[in-house]
């Protein structure tokens, strides 16, 4: 098949992105992602050990020739942390492409839209390839697209929360505008979430706590598999109209 | 794996029941099933050509030795017309194994619980072995069990409409009380509507005209099995808790 | 202003009908009723102190001349249970517009459709005047109808749920069909889910635990009364249409 | 009662805010705002006719001594246009507290928030009172009353879209974080719209479009006054809980 995800000149049959770090262990974790056909995991570069050797590696459990690592910023809440990260992140591992994420606050783990543009311009000036958390605010994710990003990922609720795709509308809208890939990165909590996403037309899906806090992470990364495929053929199916009455001929009127 | 779905005593590994009918041909219908990874269809008695030879035969393009034929009471009105079409079937292929449907008028293609109850007794003490199409009415569902239905089939929404599943909360009602097999028949619309009935643990689902009216009928047939093979597994994995903050140490005031 | 409910030849202003037996006291039972503008109360026959003049009574609190009294069958699990509490209602008070239900379990206190179809009939031939708690089966409330309960009453949630209207096209079919008047009886948790109903079209709500249940219970009242109102003339106003982009003259591709 | 809304230090008893603009007379557009009990109106600076006496005259419906003139940037693009436009409205009626708009594009009407965070810095220090239109996004909500905006004015879907409130989480979000009134502009459609709004804790709705082309203005605009009362009393009252069953005891496995 022909489907593929290009992002910025890589190409993935994959469309299942997930996260590093909440899992029990690494050895869990390379089994969901194995369980979840991933072919690019995110790295909290503050969080992850990818460089002492004393102590467990996640690169010994995922093995970087066979996983795209994508660095990112979590934990950081101006764009200098940001920047200063993924620059560490470039020396250590040769990181070109990365996730910018610049949060706002605690308690929601919103983007901070003005740093995260400010951010996202500096680290494109230094030759960073950028896929960057947003808003679902379609205007913020073309400034985004406009000063260069390769990949827009705006949230479906907040971080970690499990609530899904909140405001569908938006989502569409920044799909129907993109010309890079639409990635929905946070709030998906269960298979029909990521489904939902891809059936809205986006690209792909990045996932952490929904794989990583169900009670069997590794069962649930397969049915994450599953719900992109099943989302992604559906959008490319085309789905049937909906009607108002089991006879289409007679329209309820409007109102549901 | 040994997840697998028990009807009457026969076991399937798909939980994805098809329609035939609504397809352009026979050889798209047969298409579908093959992407489907169906091993049941479901087959309109009074429609669909079984004993012809002089036309097209269902039988030549969808062999009953791969898949499972459930005759149906598709268009019957009263308990003694689906009980005579049913007859009808057994004596043309021997099929014990029945979906009834008994509806109620043309324009919402609902079941007439009254006469659906009625019809479900008489077929059963006749032999029949009676999947049978329902409302979401957890009571009535349970009168159908109680009177020896092997398969609970709620409606999601109105027939061809759609519309997805409208009350989660009976189908989940549905789900805990049954100790035979649940499975949604009629309303799903698109992939996640499928996903969303696995999830509330149902043991499957029955579309046609999802599959047949999508604009291409053999890709969402493709997307129908990796949604409900998303949905179950989904189910059995065990969804994360829904959060109302970023940080959930601070729960939103149970208003949302 | 001529929008007036009539029910079995009696006229109302008000389209909301409260319960009693929740509230704290029967003080602050009138204080909601009054507050709500309700015209009718409904009255668990079996529970509330209609009689004995040792007690406080109901009806020194709710004047039975200001407000038309509607005795249940609250509790009942059978038909003869039923009609048994009906019967002694009309002899004690003289009651013949009474509210039949007839309940299937403790867990969801759904109606037992087959019994209250059963039981409306006997009801109606003793020269009762029946409104009737159903399911929100449209097949059903036809049936009701056809035998000649004089106000459909469908769920919109179960019981004392607070979840609203689960399944507003199943609501919106009632109400299409009915000639009778169709009162959303169950589920209203807060002041829009009775908006919703009335913008359905639904020609009254009845409701108890979200108004008694509520940290203000006089408040909610209020806030219902408004909100019957408001859903009312909205569904008489003619809502604008919904529209898919802020410019309408280019539809979002019917996905959302 | 003591529950207003103040704004700006301007005390106002009514919650509804009304547009202009939209109706197909200024004799209609008064009528709406009476039926509405609205004590205040927004006008397009740019658009509606405020001095040319040879034409009707907005002030000659809307008594300015009776409504207080609530100015916006309706159909300005850049931060400068906006400031030029609200100059022009100080200027010719003496308005200071004014609505601040500034838009992206013409197919969403979305705010473009960079721009309109820096045109609230320049208009609060040329002594503007700032009512701000803004995404639903918390984060710039915040940076929007820091920089002291006198209200925050987030979005419920697209303009004119009559979808209603798209995400309450965020809605809610902004409600608990602001110190000034909350008060949703844009994409209510209907009343139960209006209440929910009000029910998450918001101060006050603005809306046009929901009246205007509404089949009956005049009875909209009644419909929108009560429902706006209706979900402030509900909130200010405290809604009950919800429920998984109509008998509390067993919960609902958490999946619904």
């Amino acid at each position: 098949m022909t489907d593929r995800l290009v992002i910025a000149g890589r190409e993935f049959s994959s469309r299942l992105i997930i996260g590093t770090g909440k899992y029990e262990s690494y050895a869990l974790n390379a089994e969901a992602a194995e369980a979840a056909g991933a072919e690019m995991v995110t790295v909290a570069v503050r969080r992850v050990n990818l460089t002492d050797r004393s102590k467990p590696l996640l690169v010994d459990y995922l093995d970087p020739k066979k996983y795209t690592y994508l660095p990112n910023t979590a934990g950081c809440f101006t764009a200098e942390e940001a920047i200063r990260t993924l620059r560490l992140a470039r020396e250590a591992g040769g990181w070109r492409l990365v996730k910018l994420e610049v949060l706002a606050d605690q308690k929601t783990l919103y983007p901070d839209m003005e740093e995260t543009l400010r951010a996202a311009k500096l680290l494109i000036k230094e030759g960073f390839e950028v896929m960057v958390y947003c808003s679902d605010d379609p205007v913020y994710a073309r400034k985004l697209e406009d000063v260069g990003c390769c990949a827009i990922m705006p949230l479906g609720s907040l971080i970690g929360s499990g609530l899904g795709i909140l405001n569908p509308v938006n989502i569409r809208l920044i799909v129907e505008q993109s010309k890079v890939p639409v990635i929905v990165d946070a709030g998906v909590g269960t298979a029909s979430d990521a489904a939902i996403a891809m059936e809205l037309g986006c690209d792909g899906v990045l996932m952490n706590t929904a794989i990583a806090e169900a009670k069997d992470p590794v069962r649930m990364a397969r049915a994450m598999k599953h719900a992109v495929i099943a989302g992604r053929e559906a959008y490319l199916a085309g789905r049937m109209a909906k009607k108002r009455y089991a006879d289409p001929s007679s329209p309820l009127a409007g109102l549901i």
